[in-house]
């Protein structure tokens, strides 16, 4: 069974309203007065991050991938809770979540330590707080909506290939959480970018039940002569949103296509339609 | 590093106040006028169930696991974020998974899904409402209170070794999710039996400074032959609290001895001070 049809199984499990139909990056979670966003991430050995990976970056990235979940729907992060395999360099990884948990002034609220006997898996729960209700959502996008991303793709990228001017964006990536909570008042849609532009651009127009425009030529990234891989490659951990045209928008962004009626895909590519999501970004399992 | 070694480095970084200390099963999050208690719990191949497994099991077993947390606290389940490593006999566990959210009506709220190059290691949010302020910790148990347990320890051992009377009882432990939320309110202290009554005494006495004393004619087990075994294996995730003596209880359960002042050990086991937790139960890591 692979992720698209293991998740496609899960959807028929009982779900929570909040759930949102496992179509988002987070739950969201209304109690009382107060909307909670719920999110879990994992990263696997060999999978996520190599055997001779520095284990304070991966649990740095940990923290930041969650993290990003929260951003992408305007929450304020409450607390994290960590699920921990022994046996890599531990002392490390410790002081990279210190490090993490500092930086974003995000406490530990508990979680699980196991031993394992082969390779080791991390998984990390993050909790935020809902600062606009509604929560914004990956569905939303609306016709004629300008599309907008915080920031360029594939620095990610160039720092897995050991570019030093792009390392930091590989190992130590930057949830846009304060970004993240700014805009979700005034989004149709939002979620974070963390598997690839284009695959990420065909998810939201897939759930919004429209076509994302995008002009490649508007689109920023850190090397122009490898636009293609840097609109395909993940864990760039911007924010992709869409707004009515005109939004006056409180942060930096680049306007990269607008939104159209649904045509014949999800997304259009400088007009070319992208109906297939193989091979538009990273697909994990 | 160790499991021990490990959680103690864990307590030195930025803690949220609802992780208490990270002594407890779960954390507390109090949000508005409502108060979540939230928990996370993992389980390895190789370390908490062999390869050859019925995956169904497995994930039922996460998922008990996980509500017992909520039981200790006295929750009542909200939903759970699955953590699932892609590779083992995913139809199955996705049944299981099924009928355990079915038996205790508890939704999926989310998660992830990876692929994992070698053993599979599984993770599980449970996030509950607690149905009484201040919600019982393994903290509070205090001199001259009664000693109880909801049912007999030693039953999921029989199963693991095959005993077809208690193959349910390790394969589809059911947390005690009913007893918890009634004892809630009565309790001084409360937590679920997972690693063993005496480790889980232990660690009860240790964090309420008290001495648990304990006696062993008391102690419902389900071999009396194998008393000694039968109090240190874990899994099966009965309710261990104390409340003032005389406490009249809601639902059935058996005194197996009173809280004294704390003496030379937090675990007295007929009258024998059981100072070190080491071999008094299964630790992981």
């Amino acid at each position: 069974m692979n992720e698209t049809e293991f998740v496609a199984a899960l959807r028929k499990l009982p779900l929570h309203p909040g759930a949102r139909g496992l179509e988002d990056d987070c739950a969201v979670l209304a109690i009382g007065s107060e909307t909670l966003v719920i999110t879990h991430d994992m990263m696997a050995e060999d999978t996520h991050f190599r055997s001779n990976a520095d284990m304070a970056d991966v649990a740095w990235k940990l923290l930041a991938a969650n993290l990003s979940d929260l951003a992408a729907k305007g929450a304020e992060p409450v607390g994290v809770l960590l699920g921990h395999s022994l046996g890599m360099d531990d002392a490390r990884f410790l002081a990279g979540l210190e490090q993490g948990l500092t930086a974003y002034d995000v406490p530990l609220m508990g979680g699980d330590t196991v031993a394992t006997t082969g390779t080791s898996t991390y998984g990390m729960t993050a909790i935020g707080r809902a600062v606009h209700v509604p929560v914004p959502s990956r569905k939303g996008a609306g016709v004629s909506d300008a599309i907008y991303i915080t920031g360029p793709v594939g620095r990610a990228m160039l720092g897995y290939e050991g570019d030093p001017d792009h390392l930091e964006a590989f190992n130590r990536p930057v949830p846009r959480l304060a970004e993240g909570m700014a805009l979700a008042p005034l989004v149709s849609a939002m979620m974070d970018i963390s598997d690839g532009l284009l695959l990420d651009c065909w998810r939201m127009g897939w759930v919004s039940g429209v076509t994302l425009a995008i002009e490649s030529a508007l689109v920023p990234v850190a090397d122009r002569d490898r636009l293609d891989e840097c609109v395909r490659w993940g864990d760039d951990y911007e924010l992709l949103f869409t707004a009515p045209a005109g939004t006056a928008l409180p942060v930096p962004a680049h306007r990269i296509g607008t939104v159209r009626a649904r045509g014949h895909a999800p997304l259009l590519l400088d007009e070319a339609p992208l109906a297939d999501p193989v091979r538009l970004g990273y697909r994990h399992g």
